[in-house]
């Protein structure tokens, strides 16, 4: 129920909290004061206090906070004490690279198939995963528990391949495809799209005053 | 001297509006009204008259907004009307996956090389293009007047490569590594971290009262 009132650019941070906690647990830190990860995390102790207040405060007087305490509470905030059956749809150069990122893995998101439309992909394995056909998607979402479809095809496809998706009854499309989807409200999406990040740097980058150089065409 | 002024919130707009207008460009559409643009866009047209004045309008009464001016215009704005030169850092898939995303060439972004530490992969050619090795990377930086540098390598050397591009003189970098990089302010960094992205769609899967299915460890 707390996390109902919570703030976008709260969420948006929690997974940097997350990130930051993950390597002081690693360095073997036990405690840190909000002082000591504000200095870290260059973001400011009140911002750090006002944000994790919002879960419930987590920190104590004159102690700091408790560093495996809170990695694992936030990392139940963020879904991340359960595992989640995820698929990728396009085995091309992007399916293949998040089919091989075992960090996902270790959050929690088991990756169980991957799909193509190419029949030379066929039977094709990455990290000992099959390629399968478009043709047997809805029947192995349904069977294999499946929340998150990762879409990595080009974005003529993507519309059609996310309604099958929906019929499906996928939870969750994580989408790579330069496109917007429309899908119901109930289907959350996340959209990574490339081109428009390079674009914000482009942007910042002539801002800077830097004229690169002229295009010939 | 306009573009100062405009908010974050706007820019992060801008290469949405590039999107469309491209697409109705390649679907022969001359021009479009806000309130059609706003059908198709999914936000209220009112915000697209606000976001548009920011650099002066460019739509006439009664006549809506001419969809190939406007689309110069907004490319204008976000510096894809010059070539930027860059170079990718980690050969890996991911590295290998953007050396083939030749819709970026065609934005004006031109790969000019591609750099791995693993001597497995020297001369190993992407797209054409020969993978070098770490020790020419000062060198090449300088000579072929490269702007971005696109890190697509492990978060435990990111730090380092970082600092021997600022030096090299490097303008911008566009960090997939997972992990904030401390750069002069001058250095532009947009940051791509894809874990945290998937900690937002698992963030609202559980909002969303998904409850997944426990885990053994």
């Amino acid at each position: 129920m707390r996390e109902r009132e919570i703030s976008q650019a709260v969420i948006t941070r929690l997974p940097r909290y997350y990130r930051y906690l993950g390597e002081l647990l690693e360095d073997d830190i036990e405690r840190i004061s909000s002082n000591e990860l504000s200095k870290r995390m260059q973001v400011t102790a009140s911002q750090i206090r006002q944000d994790l207040n919002n879960f419930g405060g987590f920190g104590q007087q004159g102690y700091g906070y408790n560093v495996k305490y809170l990695y694992t509470e936030i990392g139940k905030i963020l879904g991340l004490d359960v595992n989640h059956n995820y698929i990728i749809i396009g085995a091309g150069n992007l399916g293949q690279a998040l089919a091989n990122y075992t960090t996902f893995e270790r959050r929690g998101f088991i990756l169980r198939g991957i799909f193509d439309n190419n029949p030379v992909m066929e039977d094709v394995t990455i990290r000992g995963i099959p390629v399968r056909m478009m043709d047997e998607l809805k029947d192995f979402i349904a069977k294999n528990n499946v929340e998150i479809a990762v879409l990595t095809i080009p974005k003529e496809h993507a519309t059609d391949v996310a309604s099958h998706l929906v019929e499906a009854g996928i939870k969750a499309i994580w989408n790579f495809a330069h496109t917007d989807l429309a899908v119901p409200e109930s289907v959350m999406v996340e959209n990574v799209h490339l081109s428009e990040s390079l674009m914000k740097l482009s942007y910042r980058l002539k801002q800077n005053g830097e004229h690169a150089y002229q295009k010939d065409n």
